[in-house]
């Protein structure tokens, strides 16, 4: 059988993949009368006097609400809410397998942001946190600023920030190896999605100063035709400071670092040849990279990685989501906040120890078991520094 | 340690009392690739094909929500979302135990009916089926109707249909001791709020013809001051046809049945003396019924049933929705219609054999094990005769 044949075997036997569990038995009235009423009036009449008891009393300190409308799956598109159900559950499933936190999958019929907002601010008294998943750019920047401000519980867009924290762990292993320091670096980045645009934002709170965004009208200057208003506008203002134009070609020449958020192919071996000595990779295209590794490192390219698991460098974002909501859970954290973000890059970056890095190992093995609980330690402790604990 | 006490330190143990649990294992990269990328893509394809997918490749044909706004919440009133969370866990509890349904408490912090049904129908594809709980009457009633026109999964809001169900099997089995036919009895009902609205209806669908109504105002007669463009004005033209105006204790003469889900001691023992012979009296309000059992004993009581566990013919939902949702999902139904609640009443009631009725027995125990199945089975059954399943 192929692997696509065994997938749906395996999803149709189980009919589904998570299930809903008891933690308490309810097989006799006495157990009946605590779990139910009358017992169960008790809490209720406590956490209704004091909101903060909803964590004391209820599932919701641990549980994680993995939202979506369907609008961005995988690489598959706009397949709409009902369709997304297996990528939510499975996204799930990683949570509870790598951070010990009950997720429940939320696929909504619902694609207006401002109508998204509204529905993910009522379903907040059922989660701890909101994973927002799978939402299309760029209505997942704005329904994502809104949750924050409005809600007193963590709310994280994964395929932007997850992604953004595993590549900047990635980058920050690799210069150790090529010797460069962050802040004197060129970087290219193809592709500024939901992804591509956080990972530019990290970059530039890490340090980085020279970065050029290219999309697929070029690359992206203050100033280019229809920007105004959206959210590449304050891309512009940030990034390419020389205010280069032109296409890709034109950008890479002389850059440290190519980050591809795009499409495959992008990366030719020409372009590489023109980047500066010991070029740094991160294609991440799906399923087929940027540039493929083989050519990538006939072409110079000193450090690679891929979102690919038959590759070395996996940037794979159950890197970080498991550990950071696990931390910011463990630090009773209200919000996940940049300060938290940083603080579960450098706990990545640093499960990689000095004398076993090299250019096929800047990024920890999805199934190392030490990444979630160091990063889960990390971004407790910056949630506590940072005042996201209140 | 009080009930009060046992049950804060079961609900701060265990941290809440539901868990998400995985199906499937994710252990090693060949996990990940069916559970997760690049396996779980072929799912989401055919689910995007053909929707009805959805109940072969996810949870969702064995998941129910149990959702509430927390706005009627036990006898506590309009508590709030947060506060209700306790309630509706339970709830889902109650449903994993008793009828092997997955069922995720949701908590909605928004009280308006128009608002709340766009937000369940948004919900709707993360479940396959909707129960409806503790939302105050009578934005319930509106709710539950909307809901169920516009969506195409079972709807069901259990504050209503659930006891309606029970008390009618209860009443069917009290009508054979007492000799009586249900198209002959006279019932009266006092309080018809979200419970006894629809204990109403589903009485005259099963063949009562005299049946009265009374509310904190008195006796619902059609045309009464103040009912017109609420939902009693439905009730006042479909009960009391001549007209009786007045007091309970005036509608109480010479009636067979009385119906309390209203509050402790509205049935005096006067009252009871009014009655006809052998008096059937199912007083649910909570604790404290209406009437107690010794004095309704005492007062000539024929047969009695209460909320309470420790009187005998406890009237408790968990009789119903379990095995009603499981004879739903079993039947692929896109709706509870009559038909399906009219076979749970008489699944729970025929539960009873004829050697072994009695006053004291004419409602199963909440943990006789027969009574899901039973009443799955015929719920099914119904929903493919009834044209529930297409």
């Amino acid at each position: 059988m192929t692997t696509i044949e065994r997938a749906l075997k395996m999803h149709e036997e189980h009919q589904g993949k998570i299930s809903v569990e008891s933690k308490v038995a309810v097989t006799n009235r006495e157990e009946l009368a605590l779990a139910y009423t009358p017992g169960v009036a008790e809490p209720c009449k406590r956490i209704e006097k004091n909101p903060e008891d909803s964590y004391r009393y209820t599932s919701r300190g641990n549980l994680v609400g993995v939202v979506t409308d369907g609008s961005a799956v995988l690489g598959l598109g706009n397949i709409g809410p009902l369709a997304s159900m297996p990528v939510m559950e499975g996204k799930s499933l990683l949570f509870k397998q790598f951070g010990k936190i009950d997720a429940f999958p939320v696929a909504l019929a619902e694609q207006d942001p401002d109508k998204l907002v509204e529905i993910i601010t009522a379903l907040a008294p059922t989660f701890g946190g909101i994973n927002l998943e799978d939402i299309s750019a760029p209505k997942c920047f704005e329904i994502e600023k809104k949750l924050q401000e409005s809600l007193e519980i963590p709310v994280f867009h994964d395929d932007q920030h997850g992604t953004a924290i595993v590549v900047a762990a990635g980058l920050i292993n690799s210069l150790k190896i090529v010797n460069k320091k962050i802040n004197e670096i060129k970087v290219v980045l193809n592709g500024p999605g939901a992804a591509g645009t956080a990972i530019i934002y990290l970059l530039l709170h890490l340090g980085v100063t020279d970065i050029i965004a290219c999309d697929s009208k070029g690359l992206i200057y203050e100033g280019r035709e229809g920007l105004a208003g959206t959210y590449k506008e304050d891309l512009a203002q940030k990034t390419n400071q020389k205010k280069i134009k032109g296409k890709l070609s034109d950008a890479i020449k002389g850059a440290d670092v190519f980050i591809g958020v795009s499409i495959a192919g992008a990366l030719t071996v020409e372009m590489v040849k023109t980047m500066k000595k010991d070029p740094i990779v991160f294609a991440m295209a799906n399923p087929t990279p940027e540039i493929m590794p083989d050519e990538a490192a006939k072409a110079g390219v000193k450090v690679m990685g891929t979102g690919r698991s038959d590759f070395p460098n996996q940037i794979n974002n159950v890197l970080a989501f498991p550990g950071i909501f696990r931390g910011a859970f463990d630090a009773g954290a209200k919000k996940i906040n940049a300060e938290m973000k940083e603080a579960a890059v450098y706990a990545i970056a640093e499960l990689i120890e000095a004398d076993k890095l090299s250019p096929e190992y800047v990024i920890p093995d999805v199934f190392d078991e030490r990444v979630c609980q160091s990063v889960a330690e990390k971004v407790a402790e910056a949630a506590r520094k940072s005042g996201a604990v209140y």
